[in-house]
């Protein structure tokens, strides 16, 4: 048997004892879990040092080699996290209707878990470790599929993290990790239905597109983001230009960052100059349409394809409209449902922006990086869902459950 | 452009109206829609016997021929439906969220449409009916894709259909039906990602596998139900035999009725030949283990592939049991988390048997045909989901709904 099936079935088996466990019993191996990074961190930083020297060694950028790097205040870091989800209310067991029938069937719904949950991410260690915290919390098994690059970090990680469950209730094999760094493991995940209840992807767009297009399992589409703002003609030009410049540049490489600006015309002819000047010291490229680059005149021309292109960088396509209704067509054409903002004085346009706007979040006079699960107060998150099934936006722990109809009855039979 | 294409994007354009529109301007839609069908009943009728006839030529079986005819009674119980669904609470615009966070940012949650819903089904006309009504209800636009053997009667109905909806808030353009009868519109659905949020398959076990297996489209399966009645050591004899009558002769044909019936070898010993007496006279063949053949020597042999074969018939697999647990391994390794039961006078059986089966509807004491939106009080559904995503049992009107944050800010940006 392959090691995702074997290690898959494994999982299988250690969520239906998970399912049972009381929330204290879970919060208690979180802890444990927490205290055991910590006890080891000199393990896991030293099994990183040879993820972190193949990856120089593979010529592997200094941004991704940072992404990947570990040391005792990350490790203190994402212990503090596992610990945070212990303080997280848990959603399992919640009773979400309680019906009586005219016939006396008592039907209840009650939150239940999942299942099993494979992961499937990329570089970042630290991943290992908050998905294995969110799913356990929500009595899920959980089968994680990190990047290659990561490996021995990941393989230490979890090797700490079972040997503090070892003395828990919550069983080690409810933790998996699947180590063949082949893309086949990954394929094979993709299609093991009956034994994953869904697959969620945490990356960057080819990889989420991957999962979407070649899994039979149930999928979670994640993160990506071609998030829009919006300054209308009336506008307040500080709360554009802060809300603006917030969007862009208060963390490029996330994916409820700002790709493109759209700007009222009558906005652009009184702002766009000292808005542009403003980015171009914060070390953003603009790209314009032609209209914008008559008042920008040192901006690049902007593609068809740029404004496809979620870049993750410090650069920034702008485009100017007549009027609200242009703006909601580019967003309509180009965005990825995920966050969105018009920055407005007009209260109809704001309205009529925030109900006719296809995202997860739609701002009005509001950073698109707010959609974030923290940010929303919900605690550490699994992801951001950019479809419409089952969770949209920021996914807590309730997004990590499904339920369940349980019928008492006395001799009921259909009639 | 395919005619998929072309009419999945044509829908796209009529949700974005639908989006807006008020639960009062989709009531008198949907009630004229009615009173169109019960208008043209005999154009409807006249086009289904083109079915009929067609279907006679083909050697379609009675059963089918009758899955498929239409007549004044049944159209008018097809319209009574779309009465029955103008009566049932709209959920779009429900707040579901309203939160303030300390940084005076205001989120709340609501639920808005899908956006564009895709059924994939098979012979009966009603379903065009029942689809079209209740995800235009919710504000979605539907792309329907029936069996070619009802062709000329889902034209004329949608004809009917769009010739009512021309005089109301709802574009005719949401309610798309696709004529191609070739294989290849079913494949082109369910790649049409970005055109259509959701497909959900109505049918048979082959046709939910072909679309599960072959969607990158996010899919909500439904309907596949092999189902299983526990009778526990101490189940009363009198309920057990009414149950599990119940729970196969009832209507053997559907999702929710029993395939596999488990007897505690207690309770076989004392009951099972009276019982199996009874489902004989109903008609019923059995198959039985060695044990059930033991005792009931008229049955036949059951095999592995019985037990995992949803029969839709007047079969029936009898299994012996030494305890609860041999029951619910059985349930775990045969059952597709449709709906399950236990017959029994022991409350921490019940318990036990309730919280630790993995279903969708798990029962104690009542038969497993309650499944189903009109006995659980949610009126009409969309079908039954068999898996644990977003919906999970009968899929009323919240089920095709998804959600949305909108978010308002007087200038916030992240720090």
């Amino acid at each position: 048997m392959s090691e995702v099936r074997s290690k898959a079935e494994r999982a299988g088996a250690a969520a239906a004892v998970l399912n049972r466990l009381s929330t204290d019993e879970k919060n208690q191996a979180l802890l444990r879990m927490a205290e055991a990074l910590r006890q080891k961190q000199d393990d896991i930083i030293a099994a990183n040092a040879e993820d972190l020297e193949r990856g120089r060694q593979q010529g592997t950028s200094s941004s991704l080699l940072d992404r990947l790097a570990l040391n005792p205040q990350r490790i203190d870091a994402i212990a503090a996290g596992l610990e945070q989800i212990v303080e997280l209310p848990d959603p399992v067991g919640d009773e979400l209707e309680n019906i009586e029938r005219p016939n006396g069937l008592r039907i209840r719904k009650y939150r239940v878990p999942l299942g099993v949950i494979g992961i499937i991410y990329e570089a970042r260690p630290n991943v290992t470790v908050d998905a294995a915290g969110l799913c356990l919390k929500t009595g899920n098994a959980v089968v994680l599929r990190g990047g290659s690059s990561a490996l021995s970090s990941n393989r230490k990680i979890v090797e700490v993290l079972h040997g503090a469950l070892a003395s828990t209730a919550i069983p080690p094999e409810a933790l998996q990790l699947i180590e063949d760094p082949n893309r086949s493991s990954v394929d094979e995940m993709l299609k093991l239905n009956g034994l994953l209840d869904v697959v969620i992807p945490r990356g960057g767009s080819s990889l989420i597109r991957t999962v979407v297009e070649n899994a039979t399992v149930p999928v979670i589409e994640t993160g990506a983001g071609i998030c829009h703002t919006y300054l209308d003609e009336t506008a307040d030009p500080v709360m554009a230009e802060e809300i603006s410049i917030n969007a862009k540049v208060q963390r490029p490489s996330v994916c409820n960052s700002m790709e493109t600006l759209i700007v009222h015309q009558a906005f652009a002819r009184e702002h766009l100059l000292a808005l542009a000047g403003t980015f171009k010291e914060a070390g953003v490229e603009l790209r314009g349409d032609e209209e914008t680059r008559r008042i920008v005149d040192w901006a690049l021309p902007v593609t068809e394809e740029d404004y496809a292109t979620e870049y993750n960088d410090y650069i920034l396509n702008v485009k100017i409209v007549e009027s609200i209704d242009e703006a909601m067509q580019h967003i309509a054409a180009y965005g990825t449902k995920h966050s969105e903002c018009i920055v407005t004085a007009d209260q109809r346009h704001a309205e009529r922006f925030l109900h006719e706007v296809d995202a997860a979040a739609v701002y009005h006079n509001a950073s698109t990086r707010f959609t974030d699960g923290f940010e929303f107060g919900f605690g550490a998150e699994i992801g951001i869902s950019t479809q419409k099934l089952h969770a949209r936006g920021p996914m807590g722990l309730p997004a990590l459950t499904s339920t369940k109809y349980i019928i008492h009855g006395n001799g009921q039979i259909r009639g």
